[in-house]
């Protein structure tokens, strides 16, 4: 690929054109982190086993995020999501928490924006929830994990070269 | 700090009550990166050279994102902002864009969740106009730089131990 | 049925998929009301008569209400609706104003949410714009009264043996 | 008052001009409710007791709800509220759950309309997540229940001789 | 003035900061006009008479168009409006609706985008609402009236030697 | 045409019912125009020649506004956009900047109302980033150019006897 799809031949910002294209299966998986300092961490994870709020809004700003990705990232085409989850794995070794969003879509184009903006809304609400207690906690690394349908078919990071 | 602000006793989500804070001037400092590939890297550093649309595109995004932080992430307070701004800094060698978001508010509370956003939204833009190149780029480390302002004062990654 | 539909089997919220139904022509009625003393409704019923303008507003606004109900309920997928309409009719014996707002859409799942969301900001709006002279004024009950389309067909709140 | 305060002198919807109004502390607490069938409340409170999704996703929801109601209600002004919570009570012998919704404010005009839609908007959230249980849920009566600041001072319901 | 203030020095975009700027009463009156068939313009106005609707309706679009200004246009400024007012006045001659938008405002920076904004989409909304009867319709010229407070105090269009 | 298809026999406004309608292929092309002082024009022309960011902001602006169209104009059905272009002309002998919306859509409605508010939003930003220079500029004519698709096939302005 010689150029990048969403410039014009003036370089120029534009929305793809997908008015042709087929309304398929489309899916797609996306993966953050917060690592956080261990007082952070006993913190949030004692509260996810007792009542769980804090995962509890981060998945809920995650869902809704997936929806209004539309309206953040300037050239992404506007989607009726059928289906959107996040989920979150604590990881007491490294006071981390793993984040999974995944979106699915009967479209015409792919909802790797949806996964990576839900993932990282999620990410940035669990910060907002236990910055006062540790502002130096660590977003990301943040990326697509896999996609599936549209022309190129399932794709994953581990095909990549790139261990998940 | 032995609990989280945003639970209240039964653990359940709230917005902190600010009313009693004072106006003061606050400010706050993100940082995040996307790393690419060689080829997304030059058709991207190309366009910054002549036209400069990526980075046109994912500045306005950072700075739209910073002002609908309160509607993103749930328990933050609405802010009239003062001022936001966005700007990249292109590491040929790494083929990585570093991104600093900054935000600033005569306010009650704090922008740092304002200025994650605005980074991390900016950093998602550059990820969707060069996907098509490579879907394997990652985003972050997003993290909080430097505050000042409110009851704490200024407060610096740094000092916090961690090399910027 | 023996669970929530909206909660995975750990107990988390998760937007159900929908991918694979069959796109149907589905369409809902809600019902609320604004039960208001004698004098906020003489007011309104006398602008109703003459230029409407109450009315109209909270017409219009359940009518947008309607078509961002997906940004309002978490766990909602959102809709490409094709008929909102809301009506009003007033009951002078109880200084009563009744409200129904039916919501169509060709898609791949129900709009009872579209139109109990509809239903319950244009009532909200009555309340907004006469609370000055009763601040007293209860607003509903509000429920479904109809639903047409998809797996169940026709339900209406009658079957459920409750007198609308 | 003889006439309705949205309304300028020709019936025509108008924001009120707050402009010269003193920036006080301002509050209000809003009440509704959701009741359903025994059923219904059944799986509600079971995960209630566990992991309480249902009633942490329609917090959520009330609070982000709260944030938005001068885009949903056309005659508010935007508030930089300081303050929002809500509450819920679970009344198994009514097979009920009541919604308790509290704003504040340090501003130039009252939060009632912010109160009320967070309660309403709790309220459609808890339906959504049960509606395939019980499609005849019945929601409200939604009403202010008090209020403090501005001009008037405090208000309450059991002033206006109703018992709340 | 030398150069364009939401531009730095590199030219690139970012939100002026206004932060140290003093609460002022600020105001500003905006103009549009939407000049029509005499088909389009007697049903129009036929409306207008009896139950004004098409006016009622682009009315409050304008007015909730001003509260999101700060989401429309990048670079401005959020900011809690304390007054908005939509005002139409039917030419029957030209076949032409005037439209007169007023925002007000105690804050660091002007709302003359406020009120052009509001002007503009209420013209769509007269567009939109008639375009079936003749698509032809022009809309405006929209520009700036009269601006008060801030820095630079009184402005009108007459002073900049043109005929309003 | 002998009455306005967006309200009901007894005047009121109502989102037309299109969920009949078939899906096909739809365009829209709007057009609108920003005339300024000569300095502001030198300004702004500088910087496009050299790096072109107010055209650049003015261009995400007009394309993330056609996105929100439904949002903004109250009777608009909310349409998955297919494709979006913002373009621009520079027209020296009259300090004047030419805007192009383009739209499209695979849909059961017509995408006019996306491409005239894509246009009058990219039109009001420039407004906001050369006003500093001349608060003078007057934004249109802004109209509809072309349409194609949908029950009544190709129009364009110049059928309608008036010329581009």
């Amino acid at each position: 690929m010689s150029h990048l799809t969403h410039l014009n031949e003036r370089g120029e910002a534009s929305m793809v054109d997908v008015t042709a294209k087929e309304v398929t299966d489309r899916s797609a998986r996306a993966q953050s982190s917060v690592t956080m300092s261990a007082d952070a961490f006993a913190l949030l994870s004692e509260g996810a086993h007792r009542k769980g709020d804090v995962l509890a809004v981060a998945r809920i700003a995650g869902i809704q995020a997936a929806k209004r990705t539309a309206d953040l990232i300037p050239l992404c085409h506007p989607l009726a999501l059928t289906k959107v989850a996040v989920e979150f794995e604590l990881c007491p070794e490294d006071h981390r928490v793993d984040i999974s969003a995944f979106c699915r879509l009967a479209g015409r184009t792919g909802v790797e924006m949806e996964a990576l903006t839900s993932a990282s809304v999620a990410a940035l609400t669990i910060y907002d929830m236990c910055k006062a207690v540790d502002p130096a906690m660590v977003i990301g690394p943040t990326r697509l994990a896999e996609k599936t349908g549209g022309k190129r078919g399932h794709w994953q990071l581990a095909d990549a070269g790139i261990q998940e």
